[in-house]
């Protein structure tokens, strides 16, 4: 294929990129006036740490990260995304977005099929929810099977049950029994706090700040984490890979904010440390660039891979990496399930094809790469290659790098030891430090979570 | 593109591998019974140094690395090359293949058109030539003009007049008057002399060993030079680069060996250098192999690379690397003109699309990359970027990496200085003094070339 036969952006998927927003004062007081409010509620662990908060679903699909889905689901699509990860239009989309609510606080609202709620957050008006079905969860438990897959079902990638130290199964563990479905239209802006500001371009933002700049092969690059220099280069050979016939443009960066699991960094770090790459000239700014996605992660692996997909391809990107463990989390799912489905589909959770090959499938492409470690005797950071399936990678090298997993470098840095320049870039490091001194900690901690849920990312 | 639908080896260029060995000892003799014998005579520049053996030219046709090309070309082919660098079959072709003798030479054979010739090497049997014409060359100054451009009729990518500097002009510049034409049979296979014997695979050799390794997408790196780190890490993007989807399989190295431009490294060295890659470990042998390809080079920047790719593609790689000053020599095309013609064409030489993309083109797929250089403060071969035509990349970091020409290098080398370990593989700088302490000088001179003449790089 001619390199520039499919320039960046790509069509959203589904064709038409989502934006839900009533921008105008009035309009939007008109639309909520004499509403039913309805406050989004945050979901809890078992130990009533806050798990995730609906909020930031409502943001992503009105704001159209997840296009073409429009709002929470009803009954008859979250039975067909369980089947074959599909919506009832047909397009791919790998997860259930429900709106729960308890029973008791449901029929104190008196609301019902038809009506249209104002959903708000910390009692401040955000957004409006048209209710096109009232229905009922399953069993919460087998919902959440369901949702991940289990080891007699999901042979090809799940290796383990999964159960309560799984935070994205113990989301859907968690939800309250009743689910209120229907379009998503927010009302009422919020103002993202620092540093989130400079970090949110949603899709139609980020689209065009692609198309300025000119680039026609760029590479999305997923993270929940501080970079090290492991990640850098996997983002720089990545880029280089998704060219096929010359280097490509740039990486798009973006991260994932929201709950994360105890002893992820924290979602500032992240943000900045991804920055201080470009910053500080690691990367060129002309070829590189941080954004983020609100969403409480699920760590669903394959399947959050495809939703990865759908909100990058949505951002502008051509291409999306995927490495070893892709927003995984534990042993639950084989560490290339990422890949298989990239390049055979999951024929176990009804995807025969790899997403960017079925119809109404994604446009983004993947670029399937494994592991990469320090060679002290290349010098550089050398692949270590993949396997899944019957296929198979050798090293790069002949040699025996150094392999350094993140946990290994999150325990050197709580020792306090500031890490190696071959391991981490200084101004990185400087970034957590600034972050540590905010919440006394680097990483997140069930502290963290709470302050997290009682600021958010925004204000209204 | 889904990622093994073109698998290595591609098909030969034109369709079919040329093969033309008879080994069978009984039938050449019976082959050669009663032929009038002409010996093989070097080219000599104007000073008498030895420029070009045609027994080159010979074993690349008998063996198939030029194919469809089976023999010497005649005079309507010839002119079909200068006006759109196609054979007269119509597949894609750079360079005329001239068997030059002189007039009272050519007289004294008494052979005529029809006939079949023994052509001798050093006085022994190597091939038999079957006359298919006997024509006559033109002007050998313009000949060679019209072989390799001129900035007023090929502006797009000729920057300076050809002269008795460049080599390859001088080629063209210093043949014999009188061609003969027509099919070429090896009839006595040469053996290879150390160290050439284990790197003489020929495409139907070459072309197994690809498919007994399983590669899928293997780059071409095209080389007459030892290897530098600049080098080493230009093959390891750029066989990362040709993947699109995932890292490729595996560099195929392929050394021109043949006459040289002085100040060039000698052969022996190039390719034992590039084979230290793999002994000692920067590459691991199952994605890295080294070969060679008898020719006399041409320094012709965009042709040679369209010489390069057919050569490659029939040796059995999937993807060609092509960099700054591709094949090239001093100032006389723009430093980008192959990746000019890989990705627009040549039209001033009669190819309107690039040879990947017309018809009776090449299958192998170019990979265009500008220069790396080290980055102390990214600390690793940082890309450069390229430009050309209207066509511009930025640098992908924002630093100031420190570019090493190869020139200043072998500068460094001739001082009796050890380059440093970020320059230069220790491993590889022993490979050049040991051939330093045969020839007594680490790059090619004059008193090389004469010895190498003499010499050779085969026994009959």
């Amino acid at each position: 294929m001619h390199r520039d036969a499919m320039p960046a952006p790509l069509e959203p998927h589904g064709g038409r990129l989502v934006y839900n927003v009533i921008e105008d004062r009035d309009k939007a007081e008109s639309a909520v006036r004499g509403l039913t409010k309805v406050e989004i509620e945050p979901t809890l662990g078992p130990d009533g740490a806050p798990i995730r908060n609906p909020y930031r679903e409502i943001m992503s699909i009105a704001y159209g990260f997840f296009s073409p889905v429009e709002g929470f689901m009803t009954r008859n699509e979250v039975e067909s995304i369980l089947k074959e990860r599909r919506l009832l239009s047909g397009w791919l989309f790998p997860f259930p977005l429900v709106f729960d609510v308890d029973e008791e606080r449901f029929k104190s609202l008196g609301v019902k099929e038809g009506d249209t709620v104002l959903l708000t957050l910390k009692g401040k008006p955000l957004a409006t929810l048209k209710i096109e079905e009232v229905w009922k969860l399953p069993d919460r438990k087998e919902f959440a099977d369901a949702v991940f897959g289990t080891p007699d079902r999901n042979r090809e990638v799940v290796k383990k049950r999964f159960d309560e130290k799984h935070p994205g199964w113990l989301i859907y563990r968690s939800m309250k029994p009743i689910a209120l479905a229907g379009k998503i239209t927010v009302v009422n802006s919020p103002r993202f706090k620092d540093p989130y500001g400079r970090f949110w371009m949603p899709p139609h933002v980020s689209r065009e700040y692609v198309a300025k700049k000119g680039w026609k092969i760029v590479v999305a690059h997923q993270t929940r984490n501080v970079p090290h220099i492991g990640h850098e280069m996997l983002m720089k050979r990545a880029m280089f890979v998704a060219g096929g016939d010359r280097p490509g443009d740039a990486v798009l960066v973006n991260a994932i904010i929201g709950a994360k699991r105890p002893g992820d960094y924290v979602d500032e770090a992240i943000l900045e440390g991804h920055e201080a790459l470009n910053k500080f000239g690691y990367f060129h700014p002309d070829r590189h660039v941080v954004t983020m996605t609100l969403w409480d992660m699920r760590y669903g692996n394959p399947l959050e891979s495809l939703l990865h997909g759908v909100i990058r391809q949505n951002l502008g990107a051509t291409h999306h990496m995927f490495g070893r463990d892709h927003a995984a989390t534990g042993d639950y799912y084989d560490p290339y399930a990422t890949q298989y489905l990239w390049t055979r589909g999951l024929p176990s959770y009804g995807i025969n094809e790899p997403p960017h090959v079925t119809d109404k499938g994604l446009k983004i492409r993947p670029v399937n790469l494994g592991e990469f470690a320090y060679c002290p005797k290349c010098g550089e950071y050398t692949y270590l290659g993949m396997s899944y399936g019957d296929y198979k990678e050798v090293a790069l090298c002949g040699h025996t790098p150094e392999r350094i997993s993140g946990s290994f470098l999150r325990g050197v840095i709580i020792e306090g030891l500031k890490p190696p320049k071959v391991v981490m870039r200084p101004e990185v490091y400087d970034v957590i430090v600034k972050w540590w001194r905010v919440y006394g900690y680097p990483y997140v901690t069930d502290r963290y979570l709470k302050i997290k849920e009682q600021e958010l990312e925004v204000e209204l």
